[in-house]
């Protein structure tokens, strides 16, 4: 199988053969040293010396964890929206009793950073910006790097959902002043899901103490005591970490700069080959299309379920559909973590003779 | 190695090799395979007709979904205690805002069934009773069908931590009339950690349309609405489903009572063992002692960690500490999942020879 969906991603089989190690106890040294390990080798992807710490959940218990260790009930909040994601983060923090204002754009825009300036000029009561940094969603990437500088000059905390972006395009934790970033073991890390790692910023630390949101098993500052003699305070999902420490040294071997060269390069790749196909991009203005997974419209009169179903029985490839309002609207590529030239080119070849069966005629290359 | 604390366990080969099988689609139709079939062997385990839910967390997770899904902040709640793991069940309630009343036994100590009526009596406004079945951190087993029929009978909620009971000890989910029942992937059922699971009755689900605690990682209810079409909610820990499904076959092959005969026996063999080194057990009243950990006393002298640390460098065999104002106090034998009379008398000639090395002459037996 060709497993395209924006996670899970497929995994290297040195990472898949890791999984299998025998269990080892959780409150003992060799786990301590896995952890250490792990931790050092996440901090240099996330480009920090803040904490990074590992819970065991999807990305979303990690959002979730961002909300809850930052903020107290009746704390305004900006939430950038530009899909499903970024309202998925919005709905957290509306949950638990922030007082949510929405920027939201139509999905296929990226977020303007001027926008976000305005927006807090307007509510300088604001104590947090909510930013989908990649939106899975939708294929669109926010210009996180011009977004932050407008988050800083207002001076407020700044919670990035990174989940489908770090570890495969840019992420510069320290040098664009992200107080938390979220991501997760199932995307650009080549590593089965059920791992979300959270950095904090010594100013985020100063908000975990004031916040008084609710929380237990997300706990963030249980994770960094816990950590610190080279445990976690609960019981982590071992296996997932033997992969990761295994997917890590991998990614280290490639070398970052090669690991963000290999995604721009597949996803130009992707796009080119989809509007070759006579198809179109959600995306709205190229410059911000995601280089972890394309969003593509579905043309009028095709059922997408079926498109979807064909590809998957008899190309073995497998897509991911439209998400929310999206379902039916798109469907989705995924070109993150381990993903090669090769396994675009046969994607792109499956649609070419998968579309015309299910009565598109893709326009010829 | 011979892995001997109290999760997460060791696991059969058949079940580590699943873990390392290639990812799939969460949204696909394997996926719906798979949950579904996990589902329903949990619940022949569970011996339940309630709807078993999949949350990739840990166990703590799952007691936390079991709080924050059926209470409202200022619910009165009844916490039965007898050691760190019920203080954690009724820490979660409290920091969501529950009032907890406590009822709190010396470590060693299970409950008394009639002093939970009694409590019943004294607080009838309580809305819910927490009791952890088997506590982890003393090895005691409480008498969950008779405290069960006294909160039944005072007709409340009833929460239970089932995480080191169920699939090794008998739990009747049905019979007994428990609402809310947790286990959790690393212990009895041989499997990594990272899903815990948590059993929901009709009346859990009423009590849940009236809870107002703030959730969303672990909301129930919409793991309910996509459990329907075959999925979960948030990306779940696909290889830790992949070594259940595994896992779940051989327990079937096994038989539910031959594993709590196995349990049974191998229970009685490690107290009997320890004693006839002239070791004392932490439970008080062998009825209650638990059939999955044994918690022995350290020895007066006795430096509890060098004791571990020689049994793990020369011996192998790897026990757990004591846990909060028992640590020091106790150390642990797992004894629950994958394990077999063998791993038992290696354990024991392993204490055996390394005791009279950090001073403690054994009893001859």
């Amino acid at each position: 199988m060709n497993l395209r969906v924006p996670g899970p991603t497929p995994c290297p089989p040195q990472v898949l053969a890791a999984s299998a190690r025998q269990m080892i106890n959780h409150r003992g040294r060799e786990f301590a040293r896995l952890i250490g390990v792990v931790v050092e080798r996440l901090k240099r992807f996330y480009r920090t010396e803040n904490d990074v710490l590992v819970l065991t959940a999807s990305g979303t218990g990690g959002l979730e964890a961002a909300i809850v260790n930052m903020l107290s009930p009746g704390d305004k909040v900006l939430a950038v929206v530009i899909g499903e994601f970024g309202q998925r983060f919005a709905e957290i923090a509306a949950v638990y009793g922030a007082q949510v204002e929405r920027l939201e754009y139509e999905p296929g825009l990226a977020a303007d950073p001027d926008d976000v300036r305005r927006a807090l000029a307007r509510h300088p009561d604001v104590r947090a910006v909510l930013v989908t940094h990649n939106e899975t969603s939708t294929g669109v990437t926010n210009p996180l790097a011009e977004i932050a500088q407008a988050v800083r000059e207002a001076d407020k905390l700044l919670l990035v959902d990174a989940v489908s972006s770090l570890s495969s395009i840019p992420v510069e934790t320290d040098a664009w002043g992200l107080d938390v970033v979220v991501s997760g073991s199932q995307k650009g890390w080549m590593v089965p899901p059920g791992l979300a790692f959270v950095s904090v910023s010594p100013r985020a630390w100063e908000a975990y103490r004031e916040a008084r949101m609710p929380r237990v098993y997300l706990d963030l500052g249980r994770h960094k005591r816990y950590l610190e003699r080279g445990q976690t305070p609960w019981t982590p999902a071992v296996s997932v970490l033997y992969a990761l420490e295994v997917a890590l040294e991998m990614m280290e071997q490639e070398g970052m700069d090669n690991i963000f060269a290999r995604h721009a390069r597949i996803g130009q790749m992707t796009r080119e080959g989809v509007k070759a196909l006579g198809l179109r991009l959600l995306a709205a203005d190229e410059r911000y299309a995601s280089n972890t997974v394309t969003a593509v419209r579905v043309p009028e009169g095709v059922d997408e379920r079926a498109l979807r179903r064909l590809l998957e029985d008899e190309y073995g490839v497998v897509l991911a559909g439209g998400q929310g309002a999206l379902q039916g609207k798109v469907f989705r590529i995924g070109h993150l973590g381990w993903v090669t030239e090769d396994d675009i080119r046969q994607t792109l070849d499956a649609l070419a003779q998968a579309l015309p069966r299910v009565g598109y005629e893709p326009a010829r290359a």
